[in-house]
C-alpha cells in the first residue's frame, strides 16, 4: 500500500473583510461581546467571486508559495456545502483553468466534515496505486446562505478556499483515519438550496466536543499511540469555545490546537486547508511530524486523519 | 486487497409516468419522432416527492427483493446531479430513515457519471479493509430544473432512483476502473441552481461515443481482457443512437449493451443502477458473470467498472 505525504498548501480568502465593529454597531452589542463568545476577530465574504474563482485562487496561490507544477495532477477533489455548480462541478473549473490533461474530478458533499473525506478518499486512490498525486480543496462561500439579521451565523461564518496537494512518497509514513455520520439530529445544522443556512449552536457544540473528542480516541486507541506524540491536532474551526473544550477534554495545551480562528472565521470545509497552509507559513511543521485532522459538522458527518506528513 | 461483490438491487421511479403521446401533442410532433430519435417511450416524474423519498424507496425496494438486512451498513454514498441538499445530504436522511447506527455518509457530485465515482469510492474502502459494505444509490429529480419548452431535453430526461448494496467477499473477483474528466466543453451538459438544465445534444453525442469506446477499450487492455468474455456493458442510459453506436463502434451485438431506455428515459446518475435492477429481476446476470459499467455526461466526466458479479 502506497504512503502519501502532503507536498503543498494554499489559501485564499475573498477581499472583503468585515471586523467585529460591523456587527457591534448593526446588533448594538458591547465591543468584546463577539470575540469572547467566538475567538474571532474578522472573517471575509465574497463580493464579486464564484465559488469557482476562490477554489481556483487557492489553487494559484498554492502554486506560487510552493512553486509545484500541477499539470499532472491525476484528481481533484473538491469539498463544500455552498455550491451552485451541480453539473460541471467545481473540481471541474479548476481542471479546466489549470489546463490539467488526464485527470478525475469530483466534488463532494460531506457537511463541514467534507474536506476529510475529500482527503481520505484521495489517499485511497494513491494508496491502492490507482493514481500518484491529488489536489484537494476546501472551499465555501456559504455568505450566499446567510440571512444577514440572524446573528448565531453572521458573526462565525465566512467564504474562504484552502488547497492541499498530496502525493505518493516511498517512505512509509503513518495514515489512519476514522470516519462516521448520525443524522439522529440532522436538523441542528442545515443547507439547503434556496434556503437560509440554519444553525442550532448549543446542539452543535455539545455534538462537536463528545463526537471529536471520542473519534480522536479510539483513532489513538487503534494503533496504540498517545497525544504526547502528536505535534498539532488542526481541527474543523468552528469556534472558540469548542476548540477550547476539545482540548480540556483530551488534556492538552491549548497551544497544540492549532486555531486561526481569530483572522479567518470558521469558512465550514475551508477551514482545515486554510488552518494548514498558516501552519506551513508559520513553519510549524516539519517531515514526518504527527498530525491529527479533525473536522466536525452538519449531517451531522465527523472523522479524523492520523498523519505523519 | 478484499474483493466485493454485489448483492442487492433497488429501484424506484415516481407515481406521475410521461408517456410520448403527451409530448406529440404539446409540440405538435409526429407519433413516432420521438421514439425515432431517442429510443424513449416514457419517463418519469416526481409530484409530491423529495429526492430523499425517491433515495429511500429504491433502498426500500432493494430491501424487499433482496431481504437483506441493511442495519450494518458502513457507508452510504450517493450521486446526484439534482440535489436540493448540501447539508445533510441525501446519504445523511438515508441512513436516518433506516436507523442505521455507524456508517459514513457522503454525496458526491460527479455528473452522470456520479454512480461510478460513487462505487470505485465504495469499492476502495472495501478493498482497502476499512468498511466490509457500502450502499450506493443513484438519484435524480431532474424534472426540478428542465425548461418545459425545451424539446431537446424534456423528452430525454426523468426521475428515478436505484441502490446497490456491495459486500466484501472472501473469492478473488476481478475488479478495474478507468474514470477521467475533461472539462475542455464543460458548458455542454449543465445543472446550476436556480437554473434550467442547459444541454447540447449533438456535442454530448460525438462525446459520448468517442470517450467511452476509447475507455473501454483502455480498460480491455490494460487487463488483456476480450469483449468476448464480457457477458454485457451496462451504459449510462443517455439514448438509443448513443448507445447503439456505442455497440457498433465496439463491434459487439446490440443485444450485449443492455438498455432500459425504452421504459425509464434518461435518468442521469440513476440510471446505471435503475438498468442493474431491472438485469438481476430478469435473471440475465449469474455469479461470476464478467461486466462493464460506463458511464459518462456533464463535466465532461466518464469512467469504467470491468468487474466479476
Amino acid at each position: 500500500m502506497n504512503s502519501i505525504k502532503i507536498v503543498a498548501n494554499g489559501a485564499y480568502l475573498p477581499k472583503i473583510k468585515i471586523d467585529n465593529e460591523y456587527f457591534n454597531k448593526k446588533f448594538n452589542l458591547d465591543e468584546e461581546w463577539i470575540y469572547r463568545r467566538t475567538g474571532i476577530l474578522c472573517r471575509y465574504k465574497t463580493e464579486n467571486e464564484s465559488i469557482i474563482d476562490l477554489a481556483i485562487n487557492a489553487t494559484k496561490n498554492m502554486i506560487k508559495r510552493y512553486d509545484v507544477d500541477i499539470s499532472t495532477v491525476e484528481a481533484i477533489i473538491v469539498a463544500t456545502t455552498s455550491t451552485q455548480n451541480f453539473m460541471p462541478g467545481i473540481s471541474f473549473y479548476v481542471q479546466k483553468y489549470f489546463n490539467i490533461q488526464k485527470c478525475m474530478c469530483l466534488d463532494i458533499l460531506g457537511g463541514c466534515n467534507g474536506y476529510i473525506n475529500a482527503f481520505d478518499i484521495a489517499r485511497n486512490y494513491i494508496a491502492l496505486g490507482k493514481i500518484d498525486n491529488a489536489l484537494i480543496i476546501g472551499v465555501e462561500t456559504i455568505s450566499n446562505f446567510l440571512d444577514e439579521n440572524d446573528l448565531n451565523t453572521v458573526i462565525l461564518l465566512g467564504d474562504g478556499a484552502g488547497a492541499t496537494l498530496i502525493k505518493k512518497t516511498e517512505k512509509e509514513k503513518l495514515y489512519m483515519s476514522n470516519i462516521c455520520s448520525d443524522p439522529t439530529e440532522s436538523e441542528i445544522l442545515k443547507v439547503e438550496s434556496g434556503k437560509k443556512l440554519f444553525m442550532d449552536g448549543k446542539k452543535i457544540y455539545k455534538f462537536a466536543i463528545t463526537k471529536t473528542v471520542e473519534n480522536i480516541k479510539e483513532l489513538l486507541k487503534e494503533r496504540n499511540e498517545s497525544l504526547e506524540n502528536i505535534k498539532y491536532i488542526v481541527p474543523h474551526q468552528s469556534n472558540a469555545r469548542i476548540l477550547n473544550k476539545m482540548a480540556s477534554e483530551l488534556q492538552i495545551d491549548k497551544e497544540k490546537m492549532y486555531s486561526n480562528l481569530k483572522e479567518v472565521g470558521n469558512t465550514f470545509c475551508a477551514s482545515i486547508p486554510i488552518a494548514l497552509t498558516q501552519m506551513y507559513d508559520e513553519n510549524l511543521l516539519k517531515e514526518d511530524d504527527k498530525i491529527i485532522l479533525i473536522g466536525y459538522g452538519g449531517g451531522l458527518n465527523w472523522g479524523s486523519i492520523l498523519l505523519e506528513i
